[in-house]
């Protein structure tokens, strides 16, 4: 038995998000649909960094599955992108310890956002990025955003409809760069709440229009309240960019 | 009664192609069938400046109408962008003189053809560029396009199945320009023929992987015989760029 660790990348808008459910076409599905094949039949369980939601793109999701098969490594990622269909592709496979574990391993994870600033939408870029045609501060975006970095309680910025009890993570860093009409705004943290990176996207967009002040932040943040914060981004607009292990 | 002139840009992956046909998803159905909600039911013919085929995509390309209904300019977008589905954007609309004739009228057309050259395919661009890892000689392929420019009788650059007598067209000018991983052709002429810039391109790509020589091009034209030439790329790496008009 070896464990096998693989990076993918998705185009999530033709799926119901990663995690298996019934009757829906997600990730999960299509990787462990793509591995029974491989294994005559076999239930093969593939564990993920974390789920995505429905619509949620990924560049570099990671996760791990346990295998008797022998197989070369290169082998693992041909046969994998022949099985699988065209809008997931896996882009590295490796060899791993045991000890190896997709989701417990983890020591952080980049999103990255991405918002198409032009007057008019873009008919190719409709699924990729948020169309927000309105003006934006950047710079009282960026005061805004260099608040929220550090170790707080992020409950106001976490969808009500969640288990988890420990709202405390730190964000390393919140980056945002324009780059003709299209503002990317990147999130590197040790670990992020439900619908997280999209409330707090769509809070800095409010701070970007005007609607929330700089220096209401502290006060949002402080209120552990998701009502305060802004609304969430849809989902087209992001990206899990990257996965950290130590 | 007044003509208007509208300028469209679509992702061409989910259509059928523009032209109207039985039980197909069409660019051409969709303007038409918000035309009539406009019009109170009535039937509203829409020209455009030529068809493209299924897969391919359009970032300007140009149509007609006729209308009585009296409407500011401005409304004209608005009103047609609200009730078309978000694969089909109007850019621009115009007030045009009696005379212009979307197909009749032009003088040239540019298109492009986009192609990605990384080994790994891109999730998501797979429906917008053709995924081609192998090498390609860039310098031989601007030879090979040099001497494709100019008029010519293009017989073996046109699909088999056409009805047009007169294969001679005039091609202005063929750009060759590369960006990171990302290849694009651009073909600039007075018309071109049926799948005539997806053959050419298909000639270059074999130019360029050296199946094809330079020095055979002059004989591939003068056979007028489309089994001469490099097979047909595939639809998603081609926009219909720009329609001219004097």
């Amino acid at each position: 038995m070896s464990r096998i660790r693989i990076t993918i990348s998705y185009d999530g808008s033709a799926f119901s998000g990663y995690q298996v459910q019934p009757n829906k076409r997600t990730v999960q599905l299509e990787l462990e649909d793509a591995l029974r094949k491989m294994h005559k039949g076999y239930d093969i369980k593939v564990t993920s960094s974390g789920r995505t939601d429905a619509g949620v793109h990924a560049i570099g999701q990671v996760c791990h599955f346990d295998s008797n098969l022998i197989l070369p490594i290169e082998a693992w990622k041909k046969a994998l992108n022949a099985l699988l269909p065209d809008d997931i592709h896996v882009s590295n496979a490796e060899d791993v310890e045991d000890e190896f574990h997709a989701r417990f391993s983890t020591t952080g994870k980049e999103y990255r956002y991405k918002i198409l600033l032009s007057k008019d939408p873009n008919v190719f870029q409709r699924k990729y990025m948020y169309h927000y045609p309105y003006e934006l501060d950047i710079k009282r975006m960026e005061e805004a955003a260099n608040l929220l970095v550090g170790t707080h309680d992020y409950s106001s910025f976490c969808a009500a409809n969640t288990d988890v009890k420990d709202k405390v993570r730190t964000i390393y860093s919140i980056l945002i760069s324009k780059k003709d009409n299209e503002l990317t705004i990147s999130f590197k943290g040790n670990g992020f709440l439900y619908n997280m990176v999209r409330i707090l996207v769509g809070t800095l967009l409010e701070v970007g229009n005007g609607k929330i002040k700089v220096s209401e932040m502290k006060e949002i943040i402080e209120a552990k309240n998701r009502a305060k914060a802004g609304r969430t981004a849809p989902a087209q607009g992001l990206y899990l960019w990257e996965v950290f292990y130590s």
